[in-house]
């Protein structure tokens, strides 16, 4: 019988899944390094811990770990440690981002913040975000500590800047874009640097990785927010709604805002956007409104554009099946909103 | 005219302002990199960083990071770095324990989360903790490294561990030293010995430091909590009854708790600490009862013997001006208590 995680990986239908193959045996040790050190003495820690990690993301930015290790032909077993330390880092950010968004939902199950309160959720967080670093220090590069200490300070400054967003459609298009290449895409790009980094192959090279990453997070938090008002959604399991519901400024409302036809219609968004005030009816409008706009169909057309980016950042490295696994994912990433 | 720095240092009249003018001028670069390194192009972080970091605290933890690095030899500018990373990492935890303790006041001004709310006190935390290990990672010791993160987790274990002692009057002695061992002391443990590590001398020499700040944490958190309950306290023009206010299990209460007199003495401290419930009235009669029954005396004579141990901590290290300022520092860590 096959494991969970190895029906996961032999599953080869999507390029996310066919990338998980070509890493299998790594990311099965890194998965057992992440359960092994979310352990602690306190037991709230990792059983709140577990309800996050084992709650089905896709380990899709420690995979960009790995796969830039492999890639630079990475015999150690650091890769492994950074892998679990960048999930680790991304699991402690979500569990922030609950707090601070007052989130209900997170990945289908209720927020840890619904279930714990928001005090362990903060204290947990700042547990997983230190054993991050106990696993980089074990990795024992400190030009990779570097890579991911400064991706976790710009993460947090984009948490910040998020903060002068919310309720507000004066949020420009360019605000937008700092908050989501802070928040999204400076993991994506040091978790892929980081990786290849570990190997100390050419400057170029990480720096291809490190553009990859970046561009590659952009479009994925683009058609995120895009997804958020689409029946695609819905197709997929996932709930549609939960960034309207939080009144959340993201690409599609500011461009639709933008686009609103008449003073009724901006006082629609004031209303359910800026004072948070929303009917049952309202997403359904919403929806309506940011397809008939084309402000979603503009919205995966930049996140295409930022997909693109992200392939021929990849063009200095030499060939190689992960590579070719790493274009598609980038071009599966805005396929899959259509 | 003397500088707010050098007029702290200046003053020889505590041991922790002598130890302040032994490595003045160490100090006052720390100080220029902590406000040169709290910056950020998103506002609101210098701007809630500085509430805290400009607040009067008294830089005990980075100055045991240079002193140690002093004592060494060392030679380079790394400690500075680090004692600077130290206060980052002593600030983010402040600001993420005045969130969870929903804390009106801290060092005398309204807490962070009082004037900016929650959320920016977490993200700021955040990126106080990152900004940490920027710092750190320049300072370039992968053993250092170690020494800081283990001490991050251990410190967020103590808060989580914390959490199940709050209102909790079953809260056992145990406990309660086990949270102040990892909550506090656990950083100064780490801050004392990182800055000796960086001069990698002999392991009996980081170990002496490590136990030093080890011991002088707890005895330090001991007569913290003696203090809240203290007349000395409202001398110093220190509020009286914070951690009573926020019905905190602290020693003098756990202690008074098991040597009440009576049902009522035991009823009354039922309502105040475990429903929160209290009257104006009560906190003179909580000092009274804390006072009477011999509980503050005998949190002090436990934080004596751990400032003893602290002292004969430093033994193994070699005679010099430094090494006797620590010392009279952990006897002065008591004696500011009679």
């Amino acid at each position: 019988m096959l494991t969970a995680e190895a029906r996961k990986t032999s599953d080869t239908n999507s390029p996310v899944e066919r990338l998980h193959a070509l890493v299998a045996g790594d990311m099965v040790k890194a998965d057992a390094l992440i359960h092994t050190r979310m352990t602690s003495a306190v037991p709230l820690i990792p059983e709140l811990a577990r309800h996050l990690i084992d709650s089905g993301g896709k380990r899709l930015r420690p995979l960009l770990t790995l796969a830039g290790a492999r890639m630079a032909g990475y015999e150690g077993d650091g890769h492994v440690k950074l892998a679990a330390a960048v999930e680790f880092i991304h699991t402690a950010t979500l569990l922030h981002d609950d707090v601070v968004d007052s989130s209900i939902l997170r990945r289908g199950r209720d927020a840890a913040n619904v279930v714990w309160g928001n005090k362990p959720s903060v204290l947990v967080g700042d547990f997983l975000f230190s054993r991050a670093f106990q696993l980089m220090v074990e990795a024992g590069s400190l030009e990779v500590l570097g890579i991911l200490s400064n991706a976790s300070a710009i993460i947090a400054e984009g948490e910040v800047l998020q903060l002068k967003s919310a309720n507000n459609l004066g949020t420009t298009e360019e605000h937008y874009l700092n908050v989501v290449s802070a928040k999204t895409a400076a993991l994506f790009a040091a978790a892929a640097e980081a990786g290849m980094a570990l190997a100390a192959p050419s400057r170029t090279a990480t720096r291809a990785m490190h553009e990859y990453g970046q561009n590659l997070g952009i479009a994925f938090q683009f058609v995120d927010d895009a997804l958020d008002y689409s029946g695609r959604q819905a197709l997929m399991g996932k709930a549609v709604g939960d960034d309207f519901r939080e009144a959340k400024v993201t690409l599609p409302v500011i461009l639709a805002y933008a686009r609103a036809a008449d003073r009724e219609t901006r006082a629609f968004w004031g209303r359910v956007i800026e004072t948070g005030v929303q009917a049952e009816s309202d997403l359904a409008r919403a929806i309506a409104l940011v397809q008939e706009t084309g402000a979603i169909a503009e919205t995966l057309h930049r996140a295409q554009g930022y997909a693109d980016a992200a392939c021929k950042a990849l063009a200095p490295l030499p060939p190689s099946e992960i590579k070719d696994t790493l274009v598609t994912v980038a071009e599966f990433c805005v396929e899959r909103a259509y």
